[in-house]
């Protein structure tokens, strides 16, 4: 009888949810081809050249380079996920063309400066959980003066928005009464409060956008500092479209390539896993066509949990009513 | 120009991940009208009595309690929810009958002893976050000796499953080639041992059952220790119908209720928000008509976060092949 003991390398063996999200990334097609396409247009930049892949993870970026003809590339992958990394580049035959460094972007010791860094850097609403810090610190530590930075630019918008789903959603602890015969009114209220506590990712549809969005954020990535990317305050004005009912802000984010590669998270495109970001107000309140909405956004990593982002939005409608509501961005979202 | 600042009692106003458990539990109909038929059906149980209700959360079945004539309710929460439970009893008008307090089940003090205690403390595989110890402390200090306790028994059950789903999922590993001609077909070799890490909650089909369950546990709540619910070791024997492939073992419970109300979480009944929790083998294997599973299964708490579930499955197949498989029940259930 053969005793077979169960695998308990738990470094290595993660929960499904780990494995889940980089299931749920690569099913992204959106998201993996724009990087595809990116990186096969701009091949006259890769091609014989040396790049980095800051935060490798399954590695799928650094074999995209081999195939654009990169003639070396560093996957550096900060987690114990690199062993896979590893398994993904032999089992593609390009050992002798990516190296997998497994450890930290601010730590990890390149053999060389590198012409291109390639990255999907990417958090909900472009800053949660961002690594853009790590690949900056590549990029003036390791990355050659005329280097190329892929994506080349990343903007932030923001716009209003009304949800009927929500409505009816805390409508459901109305109907307690006549489900369950007990009266739950107050929870509705308490629902409502704290749906604002937060933020909450979502694919919103256009109708629900109920302005021109206002571009926050526009970062030229060859030149953006990380005090620029940690520290965003920015003001913004907001014209509405029609009558509605606002409860909300909408975060989304579009990062450039050369060779006019888009990959847009708006709910004007085509879905992302990355959704929308919503943060609600605490209070709904009607908007007129031309109400004019303006606004103050802070967004910066939580001091204690800097993974975690502290965002602050004011704002007031037509000159009146300022109201001023900060959200904590954690491991929370809904 | 009036100045609104948003509310930042942080310790009351939650996430919406929070609220949205309540939301979940109280719309699950199966869970909460068990209770409420249970409650009003066990009315000559409840009518004048002094009644306890563990975990009340937003203290729907104390009301159910005064519903079915209760004279005193004694509702206890730990959580900072109890403000909120406040409001619901008053909501109701109920405030002289309810009493909401605030504190550990372990701490709080009772005015006087109670004839019954309702409380609905399951979790999943019925021990996954588990308030049952916290029920069985307020029996043992607060019941009096005649006392009736809600549900009154409790009931486990494994099955073994077999899961084309999860095959499909796998696949997706391999689609990666024709999809962005890159080769992971070792991601998918990664995902699977990932797959066996911890414990995953789902709605089965009933076809997905290949055998008779085994009732694993069946508690009397009126007798059954802390020492015996967090100490769980078992044997089971299941005979396999049909040839199919076994992926793992799922669990589920019943929990009963005098005058025959039963709240049962199996997958041939109506789906719960319990769903059932799956386990899942390092590797699939064939069982033909009448192939005899011959298994062990320990569950205890986690001695690091007692919260979570250790949870191990040690089995063989015709006397052949004992695997043995750990697994830990974390937040990260998927």
């Amino acid at each position: 009888q053969e005793i077979k003991a169960g695998s308990q390398d738990k470094e290595y063996f993660q929960s499904y949810a780990d494995v889940g999200i980089h299931e749920e990334m690569l099913n992204d097609v959106v998201r993996t081809n724009a990087y595809r396409y990116a990186i096969l247009k701009n091949y006259e930049k890769i091609r014989g050249k040396v790049v980095a892949d800051v935060g490798a993870g399954t590695g799928i970026l650094s074999v995209f380079c081999v195939q654009a003809g990169a003639k070396k590339v560093y996957a550096i992958e900060g987690s114990a996920l690199a062993k896979q990394t590893r398994l993904v580049v032999e089992e593609n035959k390009m050992a002798d063309r990516i190296t997998v460094l497994q450890g930290r972007a601010e730590d990890v010791k390149l053999p060389e400066k590198v012409d291109v860094i390639v990255s999907e850097w990417m958090g909900y609403a472009l800053f949660y959980e961002s690594m853009l810090p790590s690949v900056l610190h590549i990029r003036d530590r390791w990355m050659k003066k005329d280097g190329v930075i892929l994506p080349s630019s990343a903007s932030l918008y923001i716009a209003p928005f009304s949800d009927d789903e929500i409505s009816e959603r805390l409508e459901t602890w109305s109907a307690m009464k006549e489900k369950y015969k007990v009266s739950m009114d107050c929870m509705k209220t308490y629902a409502k409060q704290c749906l604002s506590y937060g933020a909450h990712v979502r694919c919103i549809c256009p109708e629900d956008v109920i302005a021109h969005a206002c571009q926050l954020v526009n970062f030229d990535l060859s030149k953006v500092t990380v005090q620029e990317v940690t520290d965003i305050q920015r003001t913004f004005e907001l014209t509405c479209f029609g009558s509605s009912v606002l409860h909300g802000f909408v975060l989304w984010f579009t990062v450039s390539f050369p060779e006019n590669v888009i990959l847009s998270t708006s709910p004007y495109s085509q879905s992302t896993h990355w959704g929308q970001t919503l943060f609600y107000n605490e209070e709904e309140c009607d908007v007129r066509q031309d109400t004019q909405i303006q606004g103050t956004i802070t967004m910066k990593p939580n001091k204690a949990k800097p993974r975690f982002l502290d965002v602050n939005i004011g704002f007031q409608i037509d000159k009146h009513n300022i109201q001023q509501k900060s959200y904590y961005m954690s491991d929370n979202i809904t």
